[in-house]
């Protein structure tokens, strides 16, 4: 009998429907820069991060006396003090705090899957720790790539493919899926080199017109912190 | 000044709405098994082709006197002649003859696309004269993939990047989404081995369990045909 557990990669939160329901653990994964940034924060000693979808509920938190960040298309929105840079979050200010962000992408993503049973954070920041945890948990995994828009982006594809071969080595996961064997195939040509895999890709280019290419280096370097964060009652906290 | 043309690549028909009106010619691709099917019919003389989404649609022209074909799920759906294996479309009996389709699939993703100024149909078994035509179009090219019920599949995506990556090695064209990128690097590494790449994939197991080895073969052989069928009026002919 095979007692494995699942690792499936679901490429963009507009494919969460197909997934939905099948995994108890689920990781949202927003490489640039979301999911990296939080995982910058907690490294940091930041106390909680209540992630939000739209730019109105930020702005209600706001109003209520929150620090409050918001980035859309890779730029600070205006009225916020900061966006989704993880450098953002390494100020001695930030320690103890509780925050509110909102993302173009990696937020959207972790409020469609807060029914998920258990929901935790994931980079490639944080990938060695994360694993090494997801594999003690005996429960299916679902990565939940936050991608572009909704479309399918390389650098969260290459991460959930990296956690999901990290996963299957250990013998104790399988993947069925298309998407999950696809983006551990992408994980295994890109790994040598991704800051050279990804220079073609679409949201690279992006941020790096914005000027952004310290944090396109943070965010691809692997294994910067051990921290996990992990949602309980809307709130991002460390685990 | 780039005059380069796009070849991008959608992975399933459900994300079909981010892509469209971008592209003058849209190939649709189902491998696995209904445009491998639709190019061994045209290959084998017959005279037209109508793609329908729904077995209802298909049950109609039945009632018409329509030689009818239709399959879900990889199998023949009851009350029909035959189903997407392009074995059946090889009959004397087919020659001439106009044949109403239906799959769960690669007809549905034919009917979204009928918008479309140009819409093609791809396979690899008519990889390389397809390109070829596209090559000298000079129009910007979307490859749709039907996928398996909405989700990412490995074989239309391989199908997808063999079309980019030839388009591309012309000089003439460019991608720019990531899927374009990633359906790319997929055939770079399946190329050499496609069956053996593809044995884990979850279509080729769904085939395999319902003795459909022969059409795997058949279907993921590149270059048994040069035809290139093409819709009209909501039917497909040979170009």
């Amino acid at each position: 009998m095979d007692n494995r557990k699942h690792v499936e990669v679901c490429f963009a939160p507009g494919d969460y429907e197909y997934f939905k329901g099948k995994s108890e653990i689920v990781v949202v994964i927003d490489v640039l820069r979301a999911t990296s940034a939080i995982c910058a924060a907690f490294q940091n000693g930041i106390k909680s991060i209540i992630p939000v979808a739209t730019i109105e509920e930020a702005r209600e938190y706001q109003k209520k006396g929150y620090l409050v960040g918001a980035e859309r298309k890779g730029q600070i929105v205006e009225g916020f003090d900061f966006g989704n840079s993880p450098y953002s979050y390494m100020k001695d200010e930030l320690k103890g705090k509780e925050v509110v962000l909102s993302t173009t992408n990696g937020t959207k993503a972790l409020s469609i899957v807060s029914d998920a049973p258990i929901v935790v954070v994931g980079a490639l920041n944080n990938l060695d720790a994360l694993c090494e945890w997801l594999a003690v948990q005996d429960k299916n995994v679902l990565c939940l790539c936050s991608g572009w828009q909704n479309k399918f982006n390389l650098e969260d594809t290459i991460c959930a493919g990296a956690i999901s071969d990290k996963l299957i080595s250990t013998g104790k996961f399988k993947s069925d899926e298309d998407s999950s064997i696809a983006a551990k195939y992408l994980y295994l040509s890109a790994w040598k080199n991704p800051l050279g895999y990804l220079k073609s890709s679409s949201h690279r280019k992006r941020l790096k017109n914005l000027n952004l290419n310290e944090d396109i280096k943070y965010c691809l370097t692997p294994n910067k912190t051990n921290v996990i964060p992990i949602l309980k009652n809307g709130k991002l906290v460390k685990l």
